[in-house]
């Protein structure tokens, strides 16, 4: 298949990209490397170094023989040059992560607010209208998150995959429906998806386009299969308190010996899968995709549910680091319970990569390798969803000066 | 109080600017005159006459002796002119009508639809975030439509004020919650009504923002109390395909002799309100905001229900005017019953102008005194859903000669 990976050059789209090419198709990646701009801004830099886009094309080249295609395209902004472009390659599919990704930074200030819903809607509404102005059968492929479903909404009932069955009382008794379940966005980022959830039900009905919606959780990891043959082809491994998930920043932290930073009390609840099941996730849903005709797909790209002390705890017994609790910027509760469905993704063959010391040995590896590029004021999260939140200060203000050998 | 009413030149906008000026408000107009942009665009213009804004408000100066304010600003493109303009004038209220209106323009091509939504959502959000970054305590009243709900969902139940009691099955038993009623949007238009409606949920509820949603139905009629009192100040006539509301259109077709434009069967039952009830309503939303921390207000903005044959009937048999079935160039249910809960408004004392032939009378009387300006080309409606839906040619290609002497 021929397939266009929007975002190809971000933390997910990257691996997928080279695992879509390695399992074969021929994969064109579209980006604006504003993920790259974003560090900029931030004056932060993925710990492992990032190769230039045409370096990490040039490099899979070597190793495989197979071209990627770049296409340096703003969605939001280029909507003809990206018409042109399907027209031109007519792709049979498109996966879409080509939107701004972090909740905090949509919550940073008004700048990263307004251009998290610019960006994101303007983009996703494009990537729609574009498939419908083409009349190509392009089957797509959205990253959601399950942030749309929010959390301790359904009780005891594990969250569905999309769609929520409701009675709804009438005089004549009461109905059955099925509806897409409430949207409970705990972020501007997670309002986006929200967003992008009504236009894909809408454009599924109106225009009979095939849509899959991915809802997945915090990724965790950072090599897969193709990225780890040759550090060229690494992938970024945030740690900042804007873009680094909570894992990550967990195996991160224990590398460099900064204290675990926990925000609030760590009851948190969530829903956790590992870079190399986000990939072969994508790779199942490009090859199952919906019917014209029918409602969006939705599916949920989790593999299992953890409490955030409980994973601090872990790490901390582990490595022997030390618990910081910190004050929680974000508002949401403070304990949730969460049980989740994600029986399809596992009915399409995928073999659940779940936490194990092996993983988390090979993520503590990466982050003590590229332990030297860490800045410890980059740490502690301070974007808050409310101008006056308390944030804490600096743990570590510099690093120690002998830094963990990798083993 | 002092008031900004966003799109305050539009058809709902500025006999609400004019009322809540003759009510004693402070109001500001913020537009930037978008609508006037897109009569050109068509190459259609309003049956009535209207005035620039500069003239309108000297007029209404002339009259009552008020200042009307008005700042030309592009709420989706100008952000930072709008917080300025928020902590210059610290207005108590923000009436938004600021969005693009029409359903069948949303549809009409790729340019429309991504106008649409790139203006509708983003001038709402910018709103919203201009709001809280002002740190003022702004109620703001935004119009919503009807079409959110879609029709005919909830079977016998009627389509409650915006929220909507279901029972969710969990593994201890039903859960009872109340959610935001399902959106079932029928247009790229509507579908901006129901991403707003997320936005607007997620401000309220992080930031505390009191934000009133009003549900309106079709809204027919020309003048109000204050619209009438000088030609200089007369309200919109869109009479188009586009624009043209369903029976201000027919009121014009009969005022004519063009016949009366059902496509489909005119099985579709809609929500109706008079232009004078509009203005009254928001009068009562402005006087009655939200407390801050409760959820979104939502108000349904409607007086009455018809079957848009019954309507077209009722006005071919009053005027002797035939009724022309052509084909719809809108997905929708061929047919639909309606009912609508409207308590809020009646129990803040809204007195609703329903459809009289008083009114009807004074609305064909308008038609008629501006008939010469009607181009029959634009009457029947050829903005598609989808391509290649068929739509009619043109029913009368000229004016007849002797047009009808207003009365």
């Amino acid at each position: 298949m021929k397939v266009l990976v929007l975002g190809g050059d971000g933390f997910c789209g990257w691996p997928t990209t080279l695992h879509l090419a390695d399992k074969g198709h021929d994969v064109i990646v579209v980006d604006n490397l504003s993920r790259r701009d974003i560090d900029i801004e931030l004056e932060v830099e993925s710990l492992t170094p990032i190769r230039p886009m045409g370096e990490r094309i040039r490099a899979w080249k070597e190793l495989r023989g197979q071209d990627i295609g770049f296409v340096n395209l703003d969605l939001a902004e280029e909507y003809e040059r990206f018409l042109e472009l399907l027209r031109n390659e007519r792709p049979d599919a498109i996966v879409h992560f080509g939107e701004q990704r972090a909740a905090p930074y949509s919550m940073r200030n008004s700048k990263a607010k307004r251009y998290t819903v610019d960006n994101n809607v303007r983009g996703t509404h494009n990537v729609l209208v574009a498939i419908v102005e083409s009349g190509l059968d392009i089957a797509l492929v959205h990253l959601g998150t399950m942030g749309v479903y929010g959390y301790g909404w359904s009780g005891t009932a594990p969250i569905p995959e999309g769609y929520l069955t409701v009675k709804v009382p009438t005089p004549d008794g009461e109905l059955e429906r099925e509806i897409l379940h409430p949207a409970n966005p705990g972020s501007v980022y997670h309002m986006t998806k929200t967003l992008d959830q009504l236009m894909f039900a809408f454009y599924a009905k109106n225009d009979g386009l095939r849509i899959t919606d991915l809802h997945q959780g915090i990724v965790w990891g950072t090599q897969t299969d193709q990225t780890i043959k040759d550090e060229r082809l690494i992938n970024r491994f945030d740690y900042d308190g804007d873009y680094g998930t909570v894992l990550n920043r967990f195996l991160m932290q224990a590398a460099i010996g900064h204290p675990l930073t926990v925000h609030g009390t760590g009851g948190q609840t969530r829903a956790f899968i590992h870079i190399r099941d986000t990939v072969r996730c994508i790779e199942l849903a490009i090859a199952n995709p919906p019917e014209a005709g029918s409602r969006v797909l939705v599916r949920n790209q989790i593999t299992e549910t953890h409490r955030v002390l409980d994973l601090a705890k872990m790490i901390g017994d582990v490595t022997g680091t030390e618990i910081a609790y910190l004050p929680n910027p974000r508002r949401e509760a403070e304990e949730n319970d969460l049980a989740v469905r994600n029986d399809q993704f596992l009915a399409l063959g995928l073999q659940p990569t779940t936490l194990s010391q092996g993983l988390l040995d090979e993520c503590t590896d990466v982050a003590a390798r590229y332990s030297h590029r860490a800045d410890p004021a980059k740490i502690v999260s301070r974007s808050v969803w409310r101008a006056g939140m308390e944030t804490a200060e600096d743990l570590l203000t510099e690093l120690p000066e002998r830094l963990p050998e990798p083993q």
